[in-house]
């Protein structure tokens, strides 16, 4: 039984699998039978995009799902997640996709409890299947990651997203350099220089946006002039180099990270990672079910 | 790939073979297999009634349902229409069943986006599948629809099934009359001539009524005696002739638009119609991916 | 057709077959086969527990759920129980699971309506497949009913577990007591004594705690010392006989029933009963359907 819970933790042998494992669902429209397995998705922050990309790939895969509606469970009257997880888990559930508020939600259930756990995001920490659909997206393009120069651009300091993308990417022989404002710059974050967008846009391969994720914000910031100062204009994008990609996790705020006009431009792979985030599910479901 | 939108713009000839369909879907309790298809519906408004019936003709057929939660989804948060229906195609959804408060929501997806969109109701407008079903009900009690005499009852001028049933039934040949309360006529409907029930109750095949839509009304109506002076009393079904019958798209106002009495009478086909909303959906559906 | 209601109403040897069937499915992994049929679990209050152990139990025997979501629906618009279940039958629905907060809400159901119904809980009153699962457990542990001595604790006046079981396990020839405050007695009851958890803890062959319905309470009680005055201690625990076991139809609320630290502990069959109540469920299914 394995947990899936952070690029981090993971070999790199084991990461490069699941990504060639989702290329391979995608171009041969083939997936693993995972029939007669139970899957609950425990979201207890909302997040549509994820959840059904979730649910997609359980089906794809003939994954049955028992349906878990955060709102109306005894979560909210105080029950706690592992007396959820252990009940479902009594029901018969035998693996539990999990978003959450808090860091680090899973550390005491992998501790207790004897089921599968998949991370579907925890707090400002990680979101492990969001970055391997990222993988996924540039390893479709450029078939490897070495030597590619990745910009990441924005809200650095909230974002999962760019925590754990960075991590990958330079463990997997990337140069990652971030463009963000100095309030949002990360001092913890070394694996990359930080530097302007203008800096690097004309000899980047991949321009990996962030969403500004104003509901965590504390201090108020330009929203409205953000994009001339440092998002994406079609200005920048003009001095992209051929062949150089755009990505965005979404949801997007249109025209503050990213000229709308940009966004379904032959540069933009923003819908293909939604597409590729199926698939890399479908890797990450087949690693827990079947490894 | 086709839409489903209104009625309106269909050929006749598409919709007498759509209403065959649901009455032969019905009769020999077989449906076409759309197995391996991937479906949404997306009910910005409640509709308890009509998204279950849509949720039981995608599964007799086999459809897989994506189930999107409107409340809790991004649309909530300000996301556009547009936005949520291409991520969902992007996930791999290939269908949407959209009811919205809005008239004609669809006109900005069906002119940008590549997937099927079927019109579950949109704001005052048009309710495709309800008329539709309406059809099927009548087709399978009189085999056709030339020269029967149908009388629209109630509150026409807030009614999509009204402006929708009256186009159609005349396109097929019916004699249409309304039955309505001055301050619910609409002037701009000349698919038939303004009368009151007492005057056309004893030729009419067909008494149609509407539910009285309170939720949009401005004006105050007299509620209690609505019955007495506009609606199907006891007395006034007395006076129908052999064979009649009485339609309403529910969800009822019990003794406000009919006596309670005459609701699972032998004249009532109020359930029926129910149960052809289903034989009528897959019928749209079979159209929508078939066709 | 079946209705499965209350167990008081039915045939010992009908109770022992569904208790067996339920034993045996568990045993041999192996599930009525009842797909293309369709149900519908109509939960009018939250129940997350039963609810998904229902959900199991109908996607192990391959029925197909019809989701319906009580709080998006026309019931909080005033549409009676009965319009509802009508609605969805006439939709194709065949079977409804039903939890209501009124007790005996299915009286006018069953008289009208022409599709099973399975209590799932009414009000006040019963939860005969709680009862089954509890019935489950104890023949799975003890192969017989017959001379066991069962204690129920705690507060028995408000609970739909006490009274059903109580019942059922005196007519399978249980010897019944019950350690209650004086408060919480119930007055009604004579399947069994009063007495005290520490008169009787050393003879018990189960010891069947209750949760205290707090959300059913009019007066204050005293919850802080509730478990060193009637709930099980580890001190009570430590004087039961080789092979008693602890039950508790959860929630739980913990160190206020039962001492968290017996909650998995050897004795307990807490999360058994929920385990067994997917089994239990599936034997009322196949009953419901096939007998």
């Amino acid at each position: 039984m394995k947990h899936f819970i952070s690029l981090e933790n993971l070999d790199l042998e084991i990461i490069k699998d699941l990504v060639n494992d989702a290329v391979s669902f995608k171009k041969r429209n083939a997936f693993p039978n995972l029939s007669n397995h139970y899957i609950s998705n425990l979201f207890f922050e909302n997040s549509t995009r994820t959840k059904l990309s979730f649910e997609m790939a359980e089906k794809k895969t003939g994954i049955e799902i028992i349906y878990f509606d955060a709102e109306s469970s005894s979560v909210k009257k105080g029950e706690t997640l592992y007396d959820t997880v252990k009940t479902l888990s009594s029901i018969g559930v035998e693996c539990f996709v999990i978003r959450h508020s808090q860091d680090r939600f899973y550390e005491n259930l992998i501790s207790q409890i004897d089921v599968p756990i998949i991370n579907a995001g925890d707090g400002c920490g990680d979101h492990p299947t969001q970055s391997l659909l990222d993988l996924v997206t540039i390893q479709e393009e450029f078939g490897s990651f070495k030597d590619l120069n990745v910009v990441i651009v924005g809200d650095i300091v909230h974002s999962r997203v760019a925590h754990s993308d960075a991590k990958i990417l330079k463990r997997l022989g990337a140069n990652i350099s971030f463009a963000t404002p100095k309030f949002w710059q990360d001092t913890t974050m070394n694996m990359g220089t930080y530097t302007s967008l203008d800096e690097v846009i004309s000899e980047s391969d991949v321009v990996m946006l962030l969403r500004n994720q104003n509901e965590r914000h504390t201090q108020h910031y330009d929203e409205k002039n953000f994009l001339s100062q440092y998002g994406l204009t079609k200005e920048r994008a003009s001095k992209m180099k051929s062949g150089a990609i755009i990505m965005h996790p979404a949801p997007i705020n249109r025209n503050v990270e990213i000229d709308e006009d940009l966004i379904e431009s032959p540069q933009s792979r923003i819908f293909t990672q939604m597409t590729n985030g199926v698939y890399a599910r479908i890797a990450v479901l087949n690693y827990v079910f079947n490894s």
